[in-house]
């Protein structure tokens, strides 16, 4: 990861410091957000990141760069294959 | 996150690159684990981690860190908003 690295072909990484600073890389698109989630278009697919008192701390389009913070819930990567069963028991369970 | 800091004080941080590599540290223990979750007991609650192929890479549970390796679909806190996980089932039957 290095700073000059050119930011879209960046592998994607998700950094969570204390459940509540995320730091995320190799993302293309943030699709929506509110302070209860974000849907962001990464690298690796779609990501839904879900929880309370979200805020976008920094976005970077060009380098693919996004900075969220607030009481972090979950992350889920949303597949075209398994993208109902990850909303599964747990999602509903714990919601 | 200093290398030399103490391991079960540190703050909870979970790094995941590329979807696939999956380093924690904070963790209290490993609840259960097989090729397609983990169950964790961190600093911050309760984490279940879902995926395919998941193998533990590496486990210290005296610095509190854990390597995770497989292809991560969700990352989910359990203790949203009750305390013990227990808890949060009796709850839900009951509200």
């Amino acid at each position: 990861m290095q700073p000059g690295s050119t930011g879209k072909n960046r592998d994607h990484q998700l950094v969570l410091g204390s459940r509540k600073n995320l730091d995320l890389t190799g993302v293309k698109q943030v699709e929506s957000f509110d302070s209860e989630e974000f849907l962001l278009e990464t690298d690796m697919g779609f990501l839904s990141i879900r929880g309370h008192n979200l805020q976008m701390k920094n976005l970077d389009v060009e380098e693919g760069k996004v900075s969220i913070q607030g009481r972090i819930d979950d992350l889920v990567y949303l597949d075209q294959h398994h993208g109902e069963k990850s909303k599964g028991l747990f999602g509903k369970l714990f919601k």
